[in-house]
């Protein structure tokens, strides 16, 4: 499915590039002076991430490394500018920065992000900054209909190929794999995933499915073409319907699938399961309450929910940069928020389970097909976009490595349906 | 182990008996007068329920039934102070009418309890007078360390002996069992529990472990006998403390396994796992946050733990005469309640299971040998003990039954632990 991707220089995720020409690729012919304030800064800035093993490289070669342990790797700083953002809000202008070219990593990126999250989420003077400069400047954009609409396109709606690229080929799943041995391929793991799903939600033939957040459709095809259910998959996702259309007409399970492209919030009709595969990131903490509601509409008494999603152990907003560029809108909620869906209606929980060392591994496979194409993806958007995507599942890989995200899976129904397995060893069956 | 039991007259629920002589055992020579006040007090009882399908037959033998559907169980009330009594505040005065037999249920009392709880809670008139009384007149004993004390001791130091009647043979287990196939006997079930809570902490020989709520000591015992980890195991209960060390010495684990009688808020030195199994009930919930404290304090950086209690779907307090004759201070907590003990110091829930229909199964098994012992507990306590107790049982049957009452086991970890294990499968490969 290697094949090429459509030229798509009209997708850009709008990262300015402030310089007069330190755009990355250049290494400044004469390094410009290093004044004793820019040195006080990069001191302050390692201060202020608690003195993580990492060295910075100023534009004129000098190294500033922290006092403590031996550094294991080494941040190369372009220009002033750049360090001076850095020290304002790290969070923020290292996505940015490191995006354009300002900043280079010598060694490995997911290794000196790794270091740099544990060094910060140790770091008190770091959290405190962090949280006013959460308070005070990062306003996520909100997910009322049409907002939701922009923030979906955003980021699903830049072109179909480019995802082709480096998601797995069979069913092109943009979520948590699910290595239950960790040597599966990509292709197995999604696979392996699925299954998983569909044997936690106890699917039998001719179930009518509602699937809220169906990405490019392979979940749902999968539950039609394995299980003989029906399902209604809902997204908002113009470029992910089409596709997931007709992919579905293409393997004759367009009579089984059918997809609409509207908000989950304008859910019809009555189901004996209710799906939702990493949505919940996209619906946003003042909106639990009313995805309960429509799952109370349109769930059967009898009827199994299962909701799989990035979260947290304790409240905190998206990185910010994260949702400036990548993922405008979303946050990852803990498990107490998202009792928010089921308290009101009095669902019952069954089932938690916790994959985010999955989630890692997922996006090693998926980093490394990125890179594997990278030329093409800088030939078809540009440098800084490819760039930010790699930063971006650097940092996700980072973030799930250490504990600051979680990937839960949450299987529910009713409260007052008795008719529920004995065990779960239904799950473990076949593996 | 169907050995007699101790004589205890000296404990006592404190169920007071109104009434003039008419305690059960004798139905009234002359039946006294119903008035048109007493019809409407039974007829505005059965309205507030929101019209179950039960019968009141009042002490002259006249029947008032729900309009609805077809009575199927008949609720016997034997005066008029009684009926004031039910329609004033019947979840907190029913258990002690039926204590000291001023109601005597015609049927399966179990199927009497169902019924009711499943009108109950779908009626809004009940709701709402259910509300505004827990505001009003419940207000649960607290759990301070001393007041802990006292509300341990009220229920868990009534004699081993009695304990011992009904419970299972081998372990002495007072809570949850774990039927993987429901026809396992109590024993095998209780087995199943252990070894279930085991292969989640995934023990290892050598391993220390903490046991907060240790009851009379089995599952201590167990762990140390199959798994040769070494156990501290904290408890409040005295009469528990004293017989879990005798059964350890006499088993010849005393060495392997320290019985400290003592809160778990005092729980001192460092652990590689921590186990609390039907404790967190006895909590409270102004203490969750507490016990998160105490678990950060005592757990090993890759250290595992588990917490297994009794919850609900939505914030209620237990049950008022529960709260008051059976466990006082008791309190149920929500999943949301219970991250209270997580959130904190970012421990990293990986798996809740709800096992809500074993614990039906568990008190099943419970009554049906406390019914067969019946004889034995009249005459050793009284028969308002007796009857208070089958009603206990009887009622968090229905509970469970009917989804007002859930089981959940939450295994974690600290957030930054990826010592983890790829699937739950071990979990499932004995099954």
């Amino acid at each position: 499915m290697d094949k090429g991707i459509q030229k798509n220089k009209a997708v850009s995720l709008n990262i300015p590039d402030i310089t007069d020409g330190a755009t990355g690729d250049e290494v400044p012919g004469a390094p410009s002076r290093v004044s004793p304030f820019d040195r006080w800064m990069a001191r302050k800035l390692l201060d202020l991430l608690g003195e993580p093993p990492l060295t910075l490289v100023l534009w004129n070669g000098e190294e500033i490394a922290a006092s403590s342990d031996k550094p294991v790797a080494r941040a190369l700083i372009r220009d002033g500018e750049a360090l001076n953002q850095l020290l304002i809000n790290p969070a923020l202008h290292f996505g940015d920065l490191y995006s354009v070219g300002r900043i280079e990593i010598d060694g490995d990126l997911i290794e000196f992000l790794e270091i740099a999250y544990r060094a910060a989420a140790s770091s008190p003077k770091y959290q405190k900054l962090k949280a006013a400069q959460t308070r005070l400047f990062n306003r996520p954009r909100t997910n009322r209909l049409a907002e939701s609409r922009d923030n979906i396109h955003h980021h699903y709606d830049i072109g179909n190929d480019f995802y082709e690229l480096w998601l797995d080929d069979a069913a092109m799943q943009y979520t948590c794999a699910y290595f239950p041995s960790p040597d599966l391929t990509l292709e197995q793991a999604q696979r392996a995933k699925m299954d998983h799903v569909c044997r936690k939600l106890r699917l039998k033939p001719g179930d009518r499915v509602v699937e809220a957040g169906g990405g490019w459709g392979g979940f749902a095809r999968h539950m039609a073409r394995h299980h003989g259910v029906r399902v209604a998959s809902y997204n908002i996702s113009h470029q992910q319907v089409v596709y997931a259309r007709e992919k579905a007409k293409a393997e004759r399970l367009d009579g089984m699938v059918d997809y609409i492209e509207d908000d989950y919030r304008n859910i019809a009709g009555e189901y004996d399961v209710f799906v939702s595969i990493g949505m919940l990131e996209h619906v946003g903490r003042d909106h639990y309450g009313e995805l309960g509601d429509v799952i109370d509409r349109c769930l059967t008494p009898d009827g199994r929910g299962l909701i799989h999603s990035i979260g947290r152990n304790k409240p905190e907003r998206m990185n910010a940069w994260i949702e400036k560029r990548i993922f405008p809108g979303a946050y990852p909620p803990t498990l107490r928020e998202m009792m928010d869906i089921y308290e009101k209606h009095e669902f019952s929980v069954l089932d938690v389970e916790n994959l985010r060392l999955h989630y890692v591994k997922t996006l090693r496979h998926w980093i490394e097909r990125l890179n594997r194409h990278a030329g093409k993806i800088e030939a078809s958007y540009d440098r800084a976009f490819l760039r930010a995507w790699r930063l971006y599942l650097a940092g996700s890989i980072a973030a799930f490595a250490t504990g600051s995200l979680q990937l839960f899976q949450v299987v529910f129904t009713r409260g007052d349906n008795n008719d529920l397995p004995w065990s779960r060893a239904h799950l473990y069956r076949e593996e």
